[in-house]
């Protein structure tokens, strides 16, 4: 599980970045991946990363500013030249089936996978046995969310040497002991207690639309394993920040330090900051209270790891 | 008068080339730009030329294909955002207005420079002193146009050495010769048919949607001196162009040959050619029918030479 960034940038693309959008990979635990905003030429962004638009499952979106929405309609129309496209689900707040919905008909674009668009004001948005994702509102311009991921807690490690011990073989009773449940095996009655280990922890992330400072950040945020939060500005510039809708760097981390986050990564900047040599200030600036801070750089991974995973580094 | 191009390839984009949109460049004679066609992440590729977005004076589209205009959206709201920029009108078939408007009210987009949209149905779409548009159907799945662009004859260049024989400086006088009045200098009448050389023929461009061969063309290409067709595929792949109402490199060649066009441009390419190697064969089948034909290459210029230009060289 882990952040793959295409677009980091606010507003306007640059020659350095592109606009708004990031990719939650779950090729292991879900052999899928889905997409947190689609800015314009996210689909160009992804020819040049190792995502695959047929194995995109959900996007969800934030707000609808043309620089989180735009690359939209022509992603869906790429995807769905390909054959053998899976279903997919876009999630977004009011407008965004409209907005789909003409410009898919306008341009006569044939989207013949299953698309199924979603709006939603906030709330639990999706659930399945593995993971579950919930939106709350925040402070913008207009309707804008954050989404909170989290992962359901996964069966811990079965006591593969016990095992062979007792003669139970790989088969359809480790997923007996796996799922809580006993067995009998050589006569012998095997309680899932007995060999399973500790269940292995699920990963929460957080990954916020724009937004002011605002305590809707807070719930999204309590104890995520890593929270993708808007540094549009350094603190010199905190009333243009105020003014758009926008938080600083410092604003990022003291959300981040009062929420107990594992890991804090901005990213949707200014691009009034050229290079990543410009963007080391709000680096700093975020660090100094809250260390355990990156940057967002295109075209990078950031692995998601829980707090168990944290400890043994 | 030159023709710069932003992307070349056809329904897709790839690493290499980028969808639809060709700029007409005509900053000595016009101080700005005209952009036909505005495929996603056309104003990225702007980024990288030496195209300004507020330089853009008109956008002309072909159709309604998402590859040709999912990127207006985009470059529209970008231009907004920045300071003094001009008005700006956009030109295309039934259903742009919509689009438009659908996309920059669902995301609230604010376009502060006068911005004008014209849907046509063929005819003459513009005309000033300088330049004419014309615009006729072509044959595509949907509703197609190809735009003949005129530019008007301009007058002749002054006899400067005769002139300064004559005691004539530059001045207000000079314009009234240009423009074929008499005057009077040191008590000597001169007419402007002593001094003016002959008119500088305008150049004829004609910029091509996607298309089928059809009868549509001849008109629009008729002794132009640049012809941009598409071109699809090979003739290998002539039943393909058909069913998908395109064109291959041998139909545009011989579009051009019957119109006695002075330059060719072949454009749309099929993401199945992967590079410029892969292209050459459509440039290899297009030139044994018509020998002055090019590539449209990316980020590449190319003038627009009158019959006297060419004649010339």
């Amino acid at each position: 599980m882990e952040l793959y960034f295409l677009g980091t940038n606010a507003g306007l693309p640059t020659t350095q970045r592109n606009v708004t959008s990031v990719a939650l990979r779950m090729l292991e635990e879900r052999r899928c991946s889905w997409l947190f905003d689609c800015g314009e030429a996210t689909q160009h962004q992804i020819l040049h990363s190792p995502l695959k638009l047929n194995r995109l499952e959900k996007i969800f979106i934030t707000h609808m500013h043309g620089d989180h929405v735009f690359g939209l309609p022509g992603l869906l129309s790429s995807r769905a030249s390909q054959e053998g496209t899976s279903p997919l689900t876009v999630y977004g707040p009011q407008g965004l089936k409209a907005f789909l919905e003409v410009t898919l008909s306008a341009t006569q674009s044939r989207i013949e996978f299953g698309l199924e668009i979603v709006e939603h004001s906030g709330g639990l948005i999706f659930e399945d046995k593995q993971i579950k994702v919930e939106a709350a509102a925040l402070e913008h311009r207009i309707e804008s969310y954050g989404y909170r991921i989290t992962e359901k807690d996964r069966p811990g490690s079965l006591n593969m040497e016990l095992l062979q011990e007792w003669g139970v073989r790989p088969g359809p009773e480790y997923g007996k002991l796996k799922g809580g449940e006993s067995i009998t095996a050589n006569g012998r009655t095997i309680t899932s207690g007995e060999v399973l280990g500790p269940p292995k922890r699920g990963r929460i992330v957080t990954i916020l639309g724009d937004t002011r400072p605002t305590s809707g950040i807070h719930p999204l945020a309590e104890g995520a394993d890593m929270l993708v939060h808007e540094s549009t500005f350094t603190r010199e510039f905190a009333d243009l920040a105020q003014k758009y809708y926008h938080s600083t760097a410092e604003q990022a981390a003291n959300a981040a330090k009062k929420a107990g986050v594992g890991e804090l990564i901005l990213t949707h900047f200014s691009s009034r900051y050229k290079d990543y040599e410009q963007l080391q200030p709000l680096l700093e600036e975020a660090r100094a209270i809250f260390p355990n801070t990156q940057l967002a750089v295109e075209h990078q991974s950031y692995p998601i790891r829980s707090a168990q995973d944290r400890e043994k580094e």
